[in-house]
């Protein structure tokens, strides 16, 4: 028989209270003497049950005199969190992280197309102006990710960006590889990311999926293909 | 300043070694007393260390004599969780849900066409079977989102597949409408879901992606009219 943790108990209470609007962002729960008289529990359960919904982000504690648990929104930060755990703890194939963007990014490109702002547009073209400067691999790989984020930014779609912040940390991972990213891969990415932004300046969702399908499907097919070439250790005997 | 929380210092040492595979699923991570003496940190601090791990679905606590942190691999759930509190805890415009919805099922469509199994259609069968053999609202919505989530599995990428189970949460809640279900709606669901499962028996990617758009597509297209219909109190002075 399970019986539940009573600081699980309480964060469940906590949780739906946040969540019902009772205790808006930025204001402190009650305090954690409060708590203890009210619900009767000990004073490190009461602790412990803030500690969860910290973890879940859905609180901020400060320490100090002004301390306390302040209610926060939930972050897209946490979704990524999860994610990524559930991509390295798992050893999730390389090709699913591929198949996966396959799968998200052309709408966002789409939603971009259509809810794009002038900002977006500005980070858009710094991150791809950051890519064109050349640099380091990394300095390349954070510019990528910036600049696909940023797509599904302007896509102005909270669930989508949330999704696509958690993917690019693997997609960083996974595109790690300097066998891969030389000057012809870097080279063709400025220039497909510059065709995908045109269409999304030019509020065409339709070329803007299309190019961006075009050109997540390249770069998955060529990185997983640079994959096995360095994965293969015995040579083949035709 | 931010000084790091001793116990996130702990915490985040013992992800890295779970995540690694150091520590692999089902063992158990040093007893408490031990990680006390490895450690130097107070026994408070090593138990929330491990509360922290434990929020985060990488170890499963059990109490007793033959109790300890037992390394669990992160779950689907985990990603579905936070997902689930991203989504209430930003009222997230119901018309997000469905746009992300539009932007992940039909390409789940497609790899379930590449990829299902003789169980995977069984289920999708069973899924759609209990959604014809009618019910409550709440059997109706379950049976939906379990051909739903069905479809993601039957693409076999664990990826998409944790994306739809968090989905799946938030789909059932903004289509619990009763004024949304009624006969009609039950009816055009049972076919447009019989005639993606064909698409997919039939190893057609094209016509899956096609139908599931459809259908996806006009089930938003339905629901959020209803919504709309129903959020309105105030009569319109035309």
């Amino acid at each position: 028989m399970e019986v539940p943790k009573a600081s699980d108990v309480l964060a469940n209470e906590l949780r739906e209270r946040i969540l019902s609007g009772e205790y808006p962002e930025g204001t402190p729960l009650p305090p954690e003497r409060e708590l203890v008289v009210q619900t009767r529990m000990s004073r490190t359960t009461v602790r412990e049950a803030l500690r969860v919904l910290e973890v879940q982000g859905l609180v901020r504690i400060k320490a100090g005199r002004a301390g306390g648990a302040f209610v926060q929104s939930p972050g897209q930060e946490s979704v990524a969190t999860t994610l990524d755990l559930l991509i390295r703890g798992r050893r999730i194939r390389l090709a699913s992280v591929h198949e996966t963007r396959e799968a998200i990014e052309p709408s966002c490109a789409r939603l971009a197309a259509l809810h794009r702002t002038t900002g977006d547009l500005q980070r858009l073209d710094a991150a791809n102006e950051a890519i064109a400067a050349g640099g380091s691999l990394e300095s390349f790989l954070q510019a990528n990710v910036d600049w696909h984020v940023g797509v599904a930014t302007a896509g102005h779609n909270e669930i989508l960006t949330g999704i696509m912040i958690a993917l690019s940390r693997a997609i960083y991972t996974v595109t790690h590889n300097a066998g891969f990213v030389d000057d012809e891969v870097r080279d063709i990415t400025v220039r497909a990311h510059r065709s995908v932004t045109r269409a999304i300046r030019d509020r065409d969702p339709d070329a803007a999926v299309r190019r961006m399908s075009r050109h997540v499907h390249a770069y998955a097919a060529a990185a997983l293909e640079v994959e096995e070439r360095t994965a293969i250790t015995v040579p083949a005997t035709d």
